[in-house]
């Protein structure tokens, strides 16, 4: 497997393109984006759990009952969620979209990112669509990555290459963060491609398991947003064996899926709102899966050991103090932790009491962009690792008023 | 029901006093307090969910089996939790209490609060515990109430008179704040005294009754402390007749403790760490009791609304996005908000769908220094409140460097 350029363009048969039609009154930043496929793709995807669901959120689940979709449109600066007119708004961006592509409006998938209540404006997407159509390319990934962003600093796109039975196929992903991220299901928002010939139920199957190990171990500020979703679609023109079981080419696209998947969450965690580091929490020796998956994302979710974090401060008690909320079974008595970066290892906890360091060196490892905690149980031999990052005057700042 | 003064000196037979001992090295800032009781008290406790445990939980557990206590001591700047020798030296701080007021140190209630993970040094207790206990006092409750706080910039303290078949009664309380602070089960830390005559076995449920609704309904961050603890001791000498049933009495008894319980819980969300404002948000026609505190309880704990309540700005949508991800049962197309506070009410949701209101009146209702949530359901007679407060620039930095 081997990382290439060009995200969600990189599999065959996409074209993406994103322009500002004004939705957003900053006419510097972009606000709607279209991916459009050469041919019916088999299509999954996973929403958010919140019980406040946008509008999109539901349009796209109908749209997808048959496991197939040929294009993809999303709104930034606009949530479109508890708003009374939001489903026929967010049918009335499939049909735009479905009318200047000369598709189905049903083969349309649909997705808004914003401010939640407020109506959205339509008139700026359907005076925009015949341009974003017309601006559709081969290479369009980074500006349909461009369009999705809100306070994310940093265009979030990846692509893998590798291969199935001797022949190259590839998947691309965009993402977008940057606050309201604890995802449950899936996080806000990411675009998956890929060129594989693929069963719609595998598909499916596929972006459940990696989404859980990657976009769900994901939180900057712990709220799980009403407009979370991954959707991933498969063009099948890679020409590979189309796969129908769980063969060993299924597992080769589950590992290249949770490649492109991890990478996009690392890229959301990193670029939390107001974030200067990288948490990467790492579980080893749990007794069970559900264990370590709540200890490592209880880590990265303390407000208390993100502001240390910020702060480059070693107080590891707030990483045991979460260790111990999490909802998990182990004996603490025998947790060890090790704070980790670029500068070195430093073991700060043993047996679940403190072991004496050197506040000199901990300031050292702590000044890296990069923060890896290492947490043993010693209970086990179930592992997970969750994506954060620290907690910052920026982000009250930027969440102090979002609206304006 | 009247709120007299004296805090947990107000019921019959308590003394209190508060020292700086040597644990902190600010000399301006006490740091060890005591209680200790004219006669052996009925006691009862309701202790942290979080499974990494203060040293002192499990001793005071222990020393409560037989629901007896005399003393409670307890130290602020070191939390003596996940250390080697923790046990050992609570049971010392136990000790020393004892010998230094003559009785036996199974009677004693031990807590600490401060940094987890640094060894309690117990020299500055033994010490500090001659001139502690000389300086015990029947109006000692404001010196106690400060030698518990730590971050904390207000003392909390409170007590309340009502009358049990002709008889006035009192229940006194202090408490601390104010950052690790989502308490499961009882705070960190209040401390209850009354001269009730009551059971140990009605004593214990009256508390922790009142418990889930007033300090288990906090939240200044979201973490759950290691050392959360809420005690309380009835001396019996206000000359009651004992209260040994659910009667008449025993609901006076739970509506004053209540009282006193919300009051110190209030305080303490109004004084969480670098928070400018108190936010009560009060869901009412829930289906069950669950979903009412869960809702409750999510709204005043999403960072995102906590900084935009600091930013001043309505944005109403967080609200909504944190009602939905709570665990919780109901039907989101009836849900209505309003937010409230001195100077007015400002509906901003109903039917799940937000309505026009003014920003400039907006900013207005925000200005005050408390903001109420009003969450209604109409999906049921449940109601629930929770306190919390704003997430500011101020919990960073305080949270960014709390070891120096």
């Amino acid at each position: 497997m081997k990382y290439i350029e060009n995200g969600i363009c990189a599999p065959k048969g996409f074209k993406a393109a994103g322009i500002h039609c004004g939705i957003r009154k900053n006419r510097s930043k972009s606000d709607l984006a279209l991916i459009l496929a050469d041919v019916p793709c088999t299509a999954a995807a996973v929403y958010t759990q919140n019980k406040v669901k946008g509008s999109p959120i539901l349009i796209t689940k109908d749209h997808l009952k048959n496991g197939i979709a040929r294009a993809l449109i999303v709104n930034s600066g606009n949530a479109n969620t508890c708003n009374a007119d939001g489903e026929e708004k967010a049918i009335a961006m499939c049909r735009l979209t479905a009318d200047a592509c000369g598709i189905d409006e049903r083969d349309v998938i649909v997705a808004s990112t914003g401010v939640i209540g407020q109506p959205l404006p339509i008139e700026p997407i359907a005076n925009g669509m015949e341009a974003l159509a017309a601006s559709l390319s081969y290479d369009g990934s980074h500006e349909a990555a461009l369009a999705i962003m809100t306070t994310d600093l940093v265009v979030k796109e990846c692509a893998v290459e590798f291969e199935l039975d001797g022949i190259p196929c590839r998947i691309g992903g965009i993402a977008k963060g940057s606050g309201m991220i604890h995802p449950n299901m899936a996080t806000m928002l990411g675009f998956i491609t890929t060129d594989v010939a693929i069963s719609p139920h595998l598909l499916s199957l596929a972006l459940s398991s990696v989404t859980d190990d990657t976009f769900n171990m994901v939180s900057v500020d712990g709220d799980t947003s009403t407009n979370d979703m991954v959707s991933v679609m498969a063009s099948g023109l890679a020409g590979n064996e189309k796969i129908t079981e769980k063969s060993a080419s299924y597992q080769i696209f589950c590992e290249a899926l949770f490649e492109v998947c991890r990478t996009l969450s690392m890229e959301i965690a990193r670029d939390g709102e107001g974030a200067t580091k990288l948490l990467i929490c790492k579980v080893s020796s749990a007794p069970d899966l559900h264990s370590a998956r709540a200890i490592a994302k209880s880590v990265i979710t303390s407000s208390l050991f993100k502001a240390a974090m910020f702060g480059q401060d070693a107080n590891w008690g707030r990483i045991l103090c979460a260790i111990g909320y999490a909802d998990a079974e182990f004996d603490i008595g025998k947790v060890s932790v090790t704070l980790r970066s670029a500068a070195g290892e430093l073991p700060v906890c043993e047996n679940g009491a403190g072991i004496p360091f050197s506040e000199d060196f901990a300031k050292v490892v702590l000044a890296e962009k990069t923060i890896e905690i290492l947490v043993e149980l010693f209970s086990g031999e179930s592992a997970a690792v969750a994506y954060g990052c620290d907690l910052t005057y920026d982000y009250v700042k930027i969440n102090g008023d979002y609206r304006t």
